[in-house]
């Protein structure tokens, strides 16, 4: 795979950056706040193709049910997204109310509604007030813009616990371009999908090849973001590609070029999650798998006792060892190293240096565990368990 | 199966409650707090029938690794367990110091070292002070009794961040008694197992029939207790039948009643939880089997936003359907009901009543998921996710 380098990824523009896109964020009163929070993203082509990746979740939202059926062809003129709100578990009504939603961005920019695919984040179980978002479907289509601000509204319309808006964007020499945005700072386990991100691209690309490159950009990015073990049921990543570059980059270059702005918005991801005070990286390599790794960092990623110890700088590696032990993955206790920032506090399943020498009073904490039996390797990007988390899943409905 | 009333156990005593056992607990000085840290218990027969459940974790700690072996004859005439270190991720050292543990525990007892369990909890990854712990042996063998403060005091020498000794009793008509005490307050999630618990009795019983009732016991309840999906290097259950009472009781009879004292103590454990708050006793019925009713069970009461939720008495039924539909257990969003301390706020998958309607504000919540799909019912007991267990966790190594 041709990977592009982390450097050449900016964060001014997001899905404007590439030809072909306008996009619009409003406030269509859905939040009580009168914050931003209805985004329009449309592809203006002259090519449609679309891919998609949703969550796993068994429990999907209404507009992961459409949404599903409209990427059926590969084929997309535009994507509404809302916050304020999830439509999930909110029976037939809910799903109306998705379609009603297309219909209306249909009737605006003169398509189908089979066109147009929803997006929603937000408190699960409660209908969503459809006079504001109708009507803010219609400002939005008033509003639509090809400028970076009007790429800046739509990111920040999805926010919802979300601190900053986060964008994406990679130009590549050829003269092709990737953009994107993402929202998401908890409930984020996305395995196979992730929060809500609009990828853009004026490359020229078929649908099977949109795809395959989204699914594998995705695997190694936001499946690897696991912010507290919880899949939402409204996960979805898109990528609207509009071939208005004239350029057609060869697979690896565009899975190369997605990865690396999926990898930026993940780590943009991972740095405003809730109640985060620590950046963990948890890279296990020497795997019987990739698989293995995957599942060992992850269960890492997920233990509470782990994340509770670096939220208080505590080098616990005991605590990581255990972990390990539990995961699904083939472990030899005796072949077992582990390293925190670079010191291996346990070689050979036992301790082998002080824990005080260990310092982790910076923001980013880099675990890495050698399971000393293959070569797979895999990194979850996660974060502390703070008073912050519990503070903010506690004190409010989200 | 008989069960036997949950009213008829008692918590005044312990392990020394069955004839036949004696007890003690002393200050050994492994604890730097000079707390009680090193307990005995011996079986005096006549006969020495034992059984085990450890943890399935493959990171075992070398008491796990040694008590296996000695589990082996389904034998045993006497545990010794010591708070204050978990002697696990300790190389061959650490497996030589339980082996000497248990050869002093011998020569004390004048039996062999392959008659002797040995137990240990606390911190991973460092050695235990081997004088103390060896002193505190030949303390504990001086102050063997078989009243009820030396039950009392060897419940209190296994705990750790435990506020109080858990202890439980059942008398049976018939003439025979089961006691027991059990330790634990994080890094509590047994699959298989448990924290330590050292179960005794006075019923005559083989070895085959006490391993068969121990397992079916220990399934139904401490397998059931998730208080942070943690699973330990050291969890151990132990089950000692001296045969004094002379009576032989049904399998049914012992199952049950061993179901009744592990019941008991697995309820302590969730009371007195690292941070607790909120008793959260999670329910799914209507599944199409038992291992789903668990699976899904588990995967809500692990959910960080269904437990920072239930910390703020927040009813939010919308993060529990997202937990039910990640698990691993078959569900069908359409039949899915959620009640809340009696209120069902999400009926068919969508919402039911208002729920403001429920009161939130005792620490007992009762969470009864039915997924309409069978008949396959499960309970798994656990706590909130509080300011209290992030404190816990991460002001101190532990």
């Amino acid at each position: 795979m041709t990977m592009v380098a982390e450097s050449t990824v900016d964060r001014e523009f997001g899905v404007t950056a590439p030809a072909g896109f306008r996009a619009a964020g409003v406030a269509a009163g859905i939040k009580a706040s009168r914050a931003l929070d209805l985004a329009l993203v449309v592809n203006d082509g002259p090519s449609d193709t679309a891919a998609a990746v949703f969550t796993r979740n068994q429990v999907k939202a209404a507009p992961v049910l459409w949404s599903q059926q409209v990427l059926a062809g590969r084929r997309l003129r535009a994507v509404v997204l809302n916050s304020g709100g999830a439509n999930a578990c909110t029976g037939p009504k809910g799903f109306q109310d998705t379609h009603a939603t297309a219909e209306k961005v249909a009737a605006a920019l003169g398509i189908g509604a089979i066109d147009v695919a929803v997006c929603s984040t937000g408190l699960i179980g409660e209908l969503l007030p459809m006079d504001a978002v109708l009507c803010g479907v219609d400002a939005a289509a008033s509003a639509l813009d090809a400028g970076r601000e009007a790429g800046l509204a739509a990111a920040t319309a999805v926010m919802t616990t979300d601190t900053v808006p986060k964008q994406a964007t990679l130009r590549h020499p050829d003269g092709w371009t990737v953009g994107g945005f993402a929202k998401g700072a908890g409930m984020i386990a996305p395995s196979m999908a992730t929060m809500l991100a609009v990828l853009t691209t004026d490359a020229l690309v078929d649908g099977a090849t949109a795809d395959a490159a989204l699914r594998e950009a995705v695997r190694t990015t936001f499946d690897r973001l696991d912010i507290d073990g919880s899949m939402s049921t409204n996960d979805t990543v898109l990528l609207l590609a509009s071939g208005a570059s004239g350029a057609q980059p060869e697979p690896a270059e565009l899975t190369g070029a997605l990865t690396a702005v999926c990898a930026d918005l993940a780590a943009q991801l991972q740095a405003d999650a809730e109640g985060v005070t620590k950046e963990i990286n948890v890279t296990v390599r020497g795997a019987a798998s990739e698989d293995d790794a995957v599942h060992a960092a992850r269960t890492v990623a997920r233990d509470s006792l782990v994340k509770t110890a670096l939220f208080g700088s505590d080098p616990n590696w005991g605590r990581i060892a255990a972990a390990v032990g539990y995961s699904p993955a083939r472990v030899d206790p005796d072949r077992l190293d582990i390293a925190i920032n670079g010191v291996t506090l346990c070689r050979g399943g036992t301790f082998a240096t002080d824990r005080s020498t260990v310092d982790l009073s910076g923001r980013t904490i880099e675990v890495v565990v050698d399971l000393g039996l293959g070569s797979g390797t895999a990194t979850i990007l996660t974060t502390d368990l703070s008073h912050g988390y519990v503070e903010e899943n506690s004190a409010y409905s989200s």
